[in-house]
């Protein structure tokens, strides 16, 4: 049910799923959709099938609304490809970059690029970034935002615009030690409490707080259990204690100060319990779909795509 | 063809192979066999037949040889738990330390443990040090050896023995991170020259030993591809680098002296050139198999299980 008349449809299409927000006034989420129709997962040409899969009813009942999306859609192996914007890149950027599929049913936008030695890109990130800039302008001016995931986004912001980030792959490697090596057959055993797991998480942190890196203890989270100093069930909470601390060591060497977070909240959970653990307190927290949500919204309104809509009569 | 009379069967018995060598005076190999009877690969009360089908014509042939074997097969999930020295561990703990099979058909060389706050393990590489340093009795005072592989080990030795060792599970993530994460999914294209694969490890091993860190670098393997600053069947070199590179920078903070390497030729080639981009020119390599062939000769001299044979008549 709808409460209030919706102005955009947004779309936060990923590598394996696509979520769809029916959007109200500064980006309020009036109703959402999902399907398992990620890039990876839909076949050359079906893109626009899953789109008016997801979104057809409202599309039948408010024709006039438009659809914009964000992630990895815009990528060379999405839709289409909706070109890197350079830093520094903020809302305006965004919205001159859209890209549009050809029968125009989807408006797409564009990732962000930082140049260097060592380049480093993003997308879907982009949008969370400008919707968190619009629920706190108070804090545009200078900030840096960590977005917490299968890769983890440290972005630098100044004066409203994304002007550095660095990518840590720290979601992806736990996933993959998780699955494929020797760390994840040891662990077994019936889940632990979370506080257990709150425990075993923080002694990892501590341990790579203490020591520098991760790389001379992921082997303990093995050796421990061995010897009879960790169990087995809670050697996973421990890894992801050491990569996890691994990289708020490396990214807090360049600085903590006006530090937020958007994701996940049981992720951003453990990365404030993290934060805590390195004498960073009371980081704030935003959820992903909310920064998203607004970054759609307020890039829609940058490039003139918000309609007003009115109930049918029928 | 035998060119010796040989004195002990000895076994490199691991997860995945099983490499067996007839050892003549002072450990040289006058004959191997191997067999893909790894620990992890011989059904339960195989052990004896696998062992068998590797060594039966040197039994036939000289009944009177024992065989000794270090590796996984002293495992929990091998044939017979061998339980772990404790450091200090030299040849003589070792030798006294052997576990015998239920039918005495085969010793096995226990590995080697170091207590502590998280404490590490050893299986097989225990016995490569002990043959390195029969090999090298002028340096076995005071010693730093590095046995890279999927769990390399550093190993410190004084007076002899093994008195501390530290795993770093860089092998493992870098081949889980090749079959599995995103950054094996880029890799494609032409294997490329020697020459070329040499210059992208040495991009990520200059990357790591400049930022001190390979966790905020492992994603440019891929955003360097994306953005036309490394050929996609560079990826893997490069990150082979950056994983080495942080091994050799984490591991060199406690101090690069009198460092030597023992392992496969041509990954210690890749050792040997990392630690040279980091100022240790011309660290000296023994390879795992003559490391481990003197190590099982003079554990068992030790143990007292050499036995002098002659050829038969027939």
């Amino acid at each position: 049910m709808v409460s209030s008349t919706p102005g955009l449809i947004g779309l936060d299409w990923g590598t394996t799923n696509l979520r769809a927000y029916l959007l109200g006034e500064g980006g309020r989420v009036l109703d959402t959709a999902t399907a398992a129709a990620g890039v990876m997962g839909v076949a050359e040409g079906g893109f626009g099938a899953a789109l008016r899969s997801a979104t057809g009813e409202w599309k039948a009942r408010w024709p006039a609304l438009n659809s914009l999306a964000c992630g990895m859609v815009g990528s060379r192996q999405g839709w289409v490809e909706a070109p890197y914007v350079s830093c520094p890149a903020g809302i305006e950027e965004l919205a001159r970059g859209l890209a549009t599929t050809p029968g125009g049913e989807l408006l797409i936008v564009p990732g962000a690029a930082r140049q260097g030695e060592r380049p480093d890109v993003m997308r879907g990130e982009e949008t969370q970034v400008a919707g968190w800039l619009t629920l706190h302008p108070g804090r545009a001016g200078r900030a840096r935002l960590v977005l917490p995931g299968t890769h983890s986004k440290w972005v630098e912001v100044e004066d409203g615009r994304i002007t550095g980030f660095t990518t840590y792959m720290t979601g992806e490697v736990f996933g993959v030690l998780r699955a494929h090596s020797i760390l994840g057959r040891i662990a077994e055993g019936p889940r632990p409490s979370e506080a257990e797991a709150r425990g075993a998480f923080a002694r990892g942190v501590e341990a790579v707080r203490d020591g520098g890196h991760a790389a001379p203890l992921l082997f303990s989270a093995r050796s421990l259990v061995l010897t009879g100093g960790l169990r087995a069930e809670l050697a996973l909470d421990y890894l992801s204690g050491l990569l996890i601390g691994e990289e708020l060591v490396c990214a807090l060497a360049a600085g903590g100060r006006e530090l937020a977070l958007i994701g996940d909240p049981a992720l951003c959970g453990r990365y404030v319990q993290a934060l805590s653990l390195l004498g960073l307190e009371g980081v704030p927290v935003v959820t992903d779909a909310e920064a998203t949500a607004a970054g759609l919204w307020h890039i829609a309104l940058r490039a003139g795509l918000l309609r007003e809509t009115t109930e049918p009569s029928a």
